[in-house]
Order: structure tokens, then C-alpha cells, then sequence
């Protein structure tokens, strides 16, 4: 054993699939040594998941990547409901088109694209910008974790032997010593991820069991280019029949659209459901009938499955706070929301900052406990959700199909993922009326907890008009966003002064948490979104502290953006008003490096950011 | 030379800049035999032309191209002007900032970024896209061009000879009969493009002479990071001072800024002007003497350069039909409006699709002619454009400063390249009252020879909102735009059915251009946005020459929308009533494949349809 190659790293990733690869997008950006690795040959070709929900989309933009996806994605704007026709039940009709209302959600609206697509963006990414391979065909081979040694910090307290990908040359054999096989390898990590899909082997050396259960309703999925007379063929539809079951449907990227059709449901008298007889041919067959009076074939199917569907999750996500568990290895459902890639990318967007913090000291380790308790109430949530819906699919239509329309509609935020919400926790305090909470107040449509919504400002230097979202890439930094009111108004530009000599004066927790090595801004950004008119200000009247000068690059002129007053610079909506945050009064928002919201408080509150900092953030030695 | 290496080609494109690489991007996307030789070793790196208007934008989408360069670009969205301060006349104040209007101009703004990020971006396209690959370091050596074997459409009467790199293994010597260097090649072309630069070795080799002449105003250019306290150094600007003449600056992408400073005009008390003492220093310093009482420095300097005015244009930009020059090999002008990339990228944007139809035998030879009336017009324009424009700059501020302000605002619409127009000519015949000609009444904002404006309309099948110009990619084809109206109302349906029924015929044109073994649409598609309520029409209720079927891909979906009536689909506006068609009345575009409006006819006028095509077109050969 001692003569085997060991490599000593700070992550390894079992499982590249998306959420394996999110992770690997975030560890690269936040510069983790990092080794990523797949047991398969290649990544996912055709079919699986595909549903982007907006969230995940925002999450994507935060990386560069949701443009060409969104490009390239079929685009949801409309959903329709067909049921039973009321003179003859033998057909279906028409009975609802809703338009989605994505203004509500976001910028971006769901999108149908296949999981290939979006696993090729990330591969992308890795390779092109950031020189990360994904390590193929690699047989992860015994899991060891010495929890006595993982309160040090700096150990490596996971053991990992993996076997490589042997030598393609045909026919060489490999001789000699078997512990000395050059393939074999040990793998020293301080933290492990296992986002290794539905049947993990992370997840079965940690010994972990999954709660919940398969239940008896047997799904099948093809992804073809449909020939029909069904009118709503790019759209998507859910279908109800009185005497054959249900659909749903989700047009694709190019021709293609996804058919879910029910196929039976065992455990009654349909106890001889042999799916070893079910191909694509059977299954549009049966989506034909349940179509009635329109027909459907196919010459070209791209991809096709059959699923039972079930809801499981593991009883929690992490083993002492140095192993993870991410995505289908800790919740599996069923796919007809198209949820199950969204929130398995979500659970390491959430994840893997954290980690970086860590890792790097800039955090304290206990901030790690919140992986754990905010991503298994998204998934508790997500299966509640989904065992409804379930039933509501493959019940039998009337008046429950139309409830159904109502539950969609309602469960539309969840789904998004906009309105996930995490805390109250350590990074997210409670925002009751208590002496060191948040001021939720402040911002009437900034919800602590939940993502900063996104709207559009404009960039005081260059009068460029971008998204909010936009000023926070994931990075790795927490910003503190200075939402500073009218400025044009001597008291609000003053209280604006105040908080900036704060800011600029050595005790601020902007200086006590950054290294003295590192530039100021690379721990805490901050950031400002005034309400002035622009034209009443200009940006060097402001403190330097918010428009940083460098000796080689000047100014910095990215950090201070203005508010559309009443529409008044174009044709763009009022971020103020939008937020529900009053101009003559403003507010600090904390956001976390994933975009979320951790705290509102007024400007002057800088005693209130300080005990919030001081429960999360390291203080960082300075030079004498 | 009969021993020379001898290849035969449709097209050889000489010169691989912004205006070369747009040609071989049509050329490649139309399938043509094409070479692409530079003598150059690879691309610009840095500095040269930065700008890009609103046309040229819309012009590199239709090649799937403007997504990446827009989000690399800085966005000019105000433009302010600095000038004497009437109090201190040593020290320069803001007296204007306009906000571009660019909703009145299509869905871009004006753009700055630098060539190289432009040409790459071709590149790419060509590479990855098309596997074509541009020869580098290739050297002219002689152009012979038959005119008597010219009237053959297949003779390929242009003969270049030309030279590779020598290899590039260090000392070796080529030996033996120069006739035979292997280095050498002879190229037969049908035609030949010179987009070699202001001193274009065609144009040289043509005889063909500039008309014109230079100034001897004399401008310094410099990219650089700057470190000002200027308050607009993200702003474009136009900055006069009393003494020291005038600086105009673009914003670019990154940190840099590029200042256009005035240094000298020679011929009066300065013929001593030395352009061997300017560096970049010297010219910054210029700049900041007229920006008192700002300053100016800078760290970095990406790119620096120095120019004196000057116009000039070649009285023809081709010879034969056979040769066609483009670009800064027939129009020079100064740098200061950024207008010459974008007209010669436009310039061979114009010409290859033309070519392509020539080649393939759709279109008649003639069309050729519209090349050197349609782009020497544009560049006699620009010329004189220029003239003021420069005249403008380097003359003392005052009453002159704000005139120029007005002056720009009037030729924002022709700068942006939307407002050109073509014609009268065979391709874009007159618009009077006559009998055969274009009704222009039918559609009051589609100015018959200009582009189609591109407004939002939605996909009838998927409810998706896009741009007209997304239905208009350069792909080579002419579309047949029915503007159908509201076809809710039985008349106008019935109008549009009898259309249909005359389409549909084996007599039609679409018929006629279309050789037998392709696809009916690959010709002239046939392409409709209606105007009654989405959800009372049915797709498949219209006419199936509107929805192609395939036996094996099903309908075609892509190709009828609907028109936001009143905007009550969603926020987004009505584009009937933006290109001034009536409901009740409709019309027929015909769209050439630069997405020129060509034609505008009543749905009617099949007759002179059947004429227009008549003049250009090709009739096909049909099997047996």
C-alpha cells in the first residue's frame, strides 16, 4: 500500500453528472484543489433530465453560462390543459392555455433542453476557462474517514482508493505486484462531495439509508419528433383521458418533445405489468389513444425510458460535516415536474462556497452545519410536493384535473426556486423584532432568506443598463449592497458618508476580515445602487471606499450603479420600487456568494453587521 | 508552370480582415468553392477599428454571431459633449448629455470592442462550424483575368498565382527548377474578391485609382487604461477646448478607453509637424492639456496609432462583374466615426449572397451590377459624411460645437446602418404609382430597399416571442413575407387562402426557382405573421403550404406567427402597428437574403410577383 501514488487535495467529486458538475464549476472558480471523478466513459448523450426551472438559470448567468443554453432551449411561455370532452368523453378538448407569467419569476422563464446540453456547458467551462479535466472511467474502490482527526482543520481525514481507466492498447497485460499497479491510486481529501446519482456508492459506504418508497405507477418517457394533428404539440400540455390515463408533455430544444404517458399502475388487478414489453412504439401507441380523436406517430425517437415513480430521501446529507451527499444520491422523485436536475445543481450551488470558505479560512467551519439544514427542507418540500402532483396525475380526470390547474399555478415559486428560503441560521438570522436581527421592513420585496430578486439598474459611470444579479458572479464574495436613497439629498448623502468612513476606517469588518495580502474587496464587495437622479450626482463626489482607485487601473468603475426614478432614463422598470425600498430611507442588504440575502439593516447599523460577521467570517492576521 | 500545382475554385477571397471574413462567412454558410488567403500572419491583435453600429450587429446575428460579441462590448448608451466653460475659458465643462435613442434603431446599440475580438469571432464560426480555414502568409504574385472567356458563367477566367509560407523547418534549402517550387500554386477562380486593405494589391493590380485626397489634420489614437479624474472617462464624449484643439473617446470593452486627439494641422505655420517624436506619452499629454481641468495618464496602453484625415474612394468597386473590391480597398476615410468596419463588412454582406445565387445558377448574372451602385453610393455617403464631420472636429468650438451636436443627431440613422437603402434597381424596382411596381402605402414603416425592421412577434405553435429578423438568418434564401392581417375574419382568410392556393400550384414561382430535387422552401421561403387572436386560429387549419409536412419530421412549426395585437399577449409591442400594416389589409414582403425589403405587394398580386422574380431568377428544371 505504502508504495502506491497518493495525492493529497482539498474536495474530490464522485460523480459528474450536474450537480457533480456545478460543484466542480464552483471549486474552479474558487481556485479548491480540486479532482472531479466519473465512473463513466463519457457524459450523458441524449434524453434524462430536462426541465431548467429559473432559478437554476440565474444560478447558470452567475457562471456565464445560461446564455447559449438559453439559445439553444425551447422556451415554456404557455402551458395548456386538455380533458375529457363533455359531449363526448371518448375525446379530449381544450380546456385551459395559460400563459406563463415569468415577469413574476425573473428574467428567464422555464426552458426544455436535455441534460447533455447543460453537462457539455460546464465541461466547457471547466476545460476552456478554468484547465479542469473530469477524470473518466474511474472505479472508486474503499472509503475510509477518520473522524478523530477531522476537528484539525488541516487534515486530510478522507481516504479514498481509486482505480483508473486501463491503458486502451489492446492485449498488454498488466504484470507484477498487484499494490504496486500503477492504475491504483490514494486519495488523501479534506472534504469529499458524492454527487454519484440515485444508487451513490458514496452514499452506500456512509451506511446511509433512503426513507420513502416506489409506489405502484409505472411511467413511460419518449423523446421524439413528433407526426401529429395535436394542435398543441410545442406546447406544453397536460393531458387528461377518461379511460386511458394521462400525459404530460415538454417540447425540446430542435424538433423533439418529451411524452410522459401513463402506463398502468400495479398492486390491483394490472398485477402482469411486464415491462419488458413496453418500447417506444407501445408507448406512443399508447399517448395516441389517450389523444383520441388525434394521432400520434414517430420516425425518430431520441431517447426513451419507463419509470416507476417513488419519492426517497436520505435521513441527512452530510456525515460530520466533511463528507456530502448531493442530488439524486439523498432525494429521488418523480420526473414529470423537472425538478430533480434543478434542485440536485441547487443543493452544490449551496454547498460548495461554503466549503471554499473553509478551506481557505475566511469562514468558520461551523457555517458547514447549514448544508444540511437548508437543502433537505428543500427536498422534504420537493417530495411532499411531488407526491401530490403524482397523484393528481394519475388520477382519473374531472374535478380534480381542473384542482390540478390550481396546484400547478400554485406551486409555480417553489418549483422556479425562487422562493426558496433558508434559515433562520447562522447565516441567516431570524428577522423578528429582536435587538440584533434583520430589519425586513427596510425592503418590502427583499425577503431575508430567499435570493436577491433581480432587477435592472444602471451603471452611474457608463449609463449601461444591466441586471442586478449581474453585479454578484459567483466568486466566492459576500457583498454588502448599499442601497442609499436619494443622494441628491444632503441628509441621505450624509448618512451614505457616515457609513463610508466606517467603512474606510482600518477597524471596519471589511478590513478585519480580508487578508493584507488580498485586495479589499476580495472577501466583501461593496456595492451601491443609489436613487438619485444621475445626472445630479457624479461618481468621484462619492467616498472612494465605493468606487476603489488602483494605481495602474484608475478608478474602479463598476461598483456604483443608479436607480430609474419613476422610469425616467428609458425603458426600465424602478429597482426602488420594485425592491419596496423607500428612497429617502434605503437599506444595506448582506448577500451571501450564492446570491441569497442574509440580512437587512439600516445604514447606520454598522454595530448590527459587525456581530453578523463575527458568527461567520475569520479575522484575518494583518502585517505589523 | 504547367508543372504548377493548378486548383480550381468558385471564389477567392484575398484579404482576411473584418470585410474578408464576412465573405468567407456567406460564402461558406452558401456552400461555395472558396479559398481565403492573407498575407498576414494571423489575426489584429489589438487596436484598429473599435466600433460597431446597430446594422452590423443585426448583420453578424444573422450568422449566430452578435450574443458573444455584445456581451464582450461596452454599450454606448449616452454620449455628452464637453466644451469651453463660458466662465473660464482654459477649462472645458459638460454643456450635454444625450441619451441614445436605440429603440428608434432596432434592438442594438452602437457597440465599442476591438477588431480582433470581431475577427476571431468569424473565425471560430468558420472553423468550427463550416471546417473552413483562412491561408496565412500567402503572397500574391500575379492576377491575370480573360475577359473574352468572362461571358461564360463556367469559365473560370481569373488566374492568381500565389505563394505559401516556406516551410518552417530552420535552414533548409529548396533546391532545383523554380517553375516547380512546390511553395507555389496557381489558383483558377470564377471570381475573385480583393478585401486587402487601404493599399489592396488587387486594386493595385486593376489599375484602378482613389479619387480624393488627405487633409493634413493629423490625429493621435490611443487605448489605454486611463487614470483621470475626468468624470466621463465611461462616456463617450466630444470634447472641444479654446486652445488645444479637440479629443473625441470610446468607451471600450474591459478598462480601456480609446481617445481620438487632435495634434496638428500642417500646411499653415505648422509644416514642421513630426510624427517621429509622437509616442502614446506625448498624446496623452495633448489630451490632458484639453481637458483642463482634469487630467490625464495611463499605465497601460494597449494599442496606439497616429493618422491624418483623409477620403478617398475608387471610382468603381468592380471589373467585369467578375472582380469586386471592397472594404478600405475602395472607400478610406477617418477613423472618428467608426463607421469603417462597419461599411466594409456591410460592403461584402451586400455582395456574396448575390455571387452565391450566381454561382449555383438561381440567380441571373445581372444582379451582379447592384453590387458596385448599391455599396458606392453608401460609401460617396459616408465620404462626404466625413468631410463635415472632420471639419466639425478640428474647428474651433463654439457656435460650430453645438452644431455639431445637431448634425450628429441627424446622421445617427445613417451611421447605424439601418437607414441605407438600395435601389431603384433590378433587384429593388422603383416604388412609383406605376403598374408593375411595389406598393409602398400597404406598409408605411417598411421602406422598400431597407432592411426589415425587426420587431417581436410570437410563434404561432409555441407561443414563443422572437425577433423578425430571427426568421431571417443569412442562409442564402429569399423569403415571401405574408403579412396576412386578421385572419379570424372569414375575408381575409379567404384572401389568404386563395394566396395560398396559387402558392401551392405547380405553376407558382416558388415552383418555378426551385430546382425539383430540393426542398420547396430552399429557394424562396414562404414565411407568415398574422394578426388575428392566437387562440382563434389553428395552425393546422391553414393552408399546409404555410406549415410544410415532412413524413418523417411532421410539420413544420417555425413558420407562421402572430402578431401581438394591442400587446395583449404580453408585454411586448404590437408590430403590425409599428411597420404600419393594416389588420384588415395586410400585405406581401419580399425579403431578399440580406434581409432587404425588396418588393411590397398586395396578397393578391401573384402577377407581379411572378414579373419581380421574373427579372432575377432562374427557372429550374423540373424531372420528368
Amino acid at each position: 500500500m505504502t508504495k502506491l501514488k497518493t495525492s493529497y487535495h482539498d474536495l474530490v467529486i464522485v460523480g459528474a453528472g450536474p450537480a457533480g458538475l456545478m460543484a466542480a464549476s464552483w471549486a474552479s472558480r474558487l481556485q479548491l484543489n480540486t479532482r472531479v471523478l466519473d465512473d463513466k466513459a463519457d457524459r450523458v448523450s441524449n434524453g434524462r433530465a430536462d426541465g431548467l426551472h429559473v432559478r437554476t438559470l440565474e444560478i447558470l448567468d452567475s457562471f456565464g453560462l445560461a446564455t447559449p443554453i438559453q439559445e439553444a432551449a425551447y422556451q415554456l411561455r404557455e402551458i395548456c390543459c386538455w380533458n375529457p370532452d363533455s359531449d363526448d368523453e371518448n375525446e379530449i378538448r381544450r380546456t385551459e392555455r395559460v400563459l406563463s407569467k415569468e415577469e413574476d419569476l425573473g428574467r428567464y422563464c422555464q426552458m426544455g433542453i436535455h441534460q447533455g446540453f447543460i453537462e457539455q456547458s460546464f465541461l466547457d467551462f471547466l476545460e476552456n476557462k478554468n484547465h479542469v479535466q473530469v477524470e473518466r472511467i474511474v472505479k472508486t474502490q474503499s472509503l475510509d474517514f477518520d473522524k478523530a482527526s477531522a476537528t484539525d482543520g488541516n487534515a486530510h481525514p478522507i481516504t479514498l482508493r481509486i482505480r483508473h481507466q486501463p491503458s486502451v492498447s489492446k492485449g498488454s497485460k498488466l504484470d507484477g505486484d498487484d499494490e504496486l499497479d500503477p492504475l491504483d491510486e490514494i486519495i488523501q481529501t479534506k472534504y469529499l462531495l458524492g454527487t454519484d446519482g440515485g444508487h451513490s456508492w458514496v452514499r452506500k459506504q456512509l451506511n446511509l439509508k433512503m426513507n420513502g418508497d416506489r409506489t405502484k405507477k409505472h411511467f413511460g418517457v419518449i423523446d421524439i419528433i413528433p407526426i401529429s394533428d395535436f394542435p398543441d404539440v410545442r406546447i406544453s400540455c397536460s393531458i387528461h383521458s377518461t379511460k386511458h390515463g394521462s400525459i404530460m408533455t415538454i417540447p425540446r430544444e430542435g424538433r423533439l418533445v418529451r411524452f410522459y404517458v401513463q402506463l398502468a399502475e400495479t398492486g390491483g388487478d394490472q398485477d402482469d405489468f411486464d415491462t419488458s414489453k413496453i418500447t417506444p412504439e407501445t408507448i406512443a401507441e399508447k399517448a395516441s389513444k389517450i389523444l383520441s380523436p388525434y394521432k400520434l406517430s414517430f420516425s425518430h425517437c431520441d431517447w426513451w425510458s419507463i419509470y416507476t415513480v417513488g419519492q426517497q430521501y436520505a435521513s441527512k446529507f452530510d456525515v460530520g460535516n466533511r463528507i456530502f451527499l448531493a442530488g439524486d444520491a439523498v432525494h429521488t422523485h418523480s420526473p414529470t415536474m423537472g425538478a430533480g436536475m434543478n434542485v440536485s445543481m441547487q443543493d452544490t450551488y449551496n454547498l460548495v462556497w461554503k466549503l471554499g470558505q473553509v478551506i481557505k479560512g475566511i469562514a468558520q467551519p461551523h457555517i458547514l452545519d447549514t448544508y444540511n439544514s437548508e437543502r433537505q427542507a428543500v427536498a422534504t418540500q420537493l417530495i411532499e410536493l411531488d407526491r401530490k402532483m403524482s397523484n393528481f396525475y394519475s388520477d382519473a380526470p374531472g374535478a380534480e384535473a381542473l384542482e390540478y390547474d390550481k396546484f400547478r399555478e400554485q406551486f409555480t415559486r417553489f418549483l422556479s426556486g425562487v422562493s426558496v428560503q433558508y434559515g433562520p441560521n447562522v447565516l441567516v438570522p431570524a428577522t423578528d423584532q429582536s435587538k440584533h436581527h434583520s430589519k425586513p421592513s427596510l425592503a418590502s420585496n427583499i425577503i431575508v432568506g430567499q435570493r436577491l430578486p433581480s432587477h435592472l439598474v444602471m451603471n452611474h459611470a457608463e449609463a449601461n443598463i444591466v441586471h442586478a444579479h449581474s453585479l454578484l458572479p459567483s466568486d466566492g464574495r459576500w457583498r454588502v449592497l448599499i442601497l442609499a436613497g436619494d443622494i441628491s439629498k444632503p441628509s441621505q448623502m450624509s448618512r451614505l458618508q457616515g457609513l463610508c468612513s466606517y467603512l474606510t476606517s482600518p477597524a471596519s469588518f471589511v478590513h478585519t476580515y480580508t487578508p493584507a495580502s488580498s485586495r479589499i474587496d476580495s472577501v466583501i464587495e461593496i456595492l451601491t445602487v443609489h436613487a438619485a437622479p444621475r445626472h445630479e450626482v457624479e461618481l468621484l463626489d462619492l467616498p472612494e471606499i465605493l468606487h476603489l482607485f488602483d494605481s495602474k487601473l484608475g478608478y474602479d468603475y463598476w461598483k456604483v450603479f443608479s436607480n430609474n426614478n419613476n422610469s425616467e432614463e428609458g425603458d426600465f422598470d424602478d429597482a426602488y420600487e420594485l425592491w419596496g425600498v423607500g428612497k429617502d430611507q434605503g437599506c444595506i442588504a448582506v448577500v451571501r456568494p450564492d446570491q441569497h440575502v442574509s440580512y437587512l439593516c439600516e445604514l447606520e447599523d454598522v454595530e448590527l453587521l459587525e456581530r453578523y460577521f463575527d458568527q461567520i467570517l475569520v479575522p484575518q492576521k494583518k502585517e505589523n
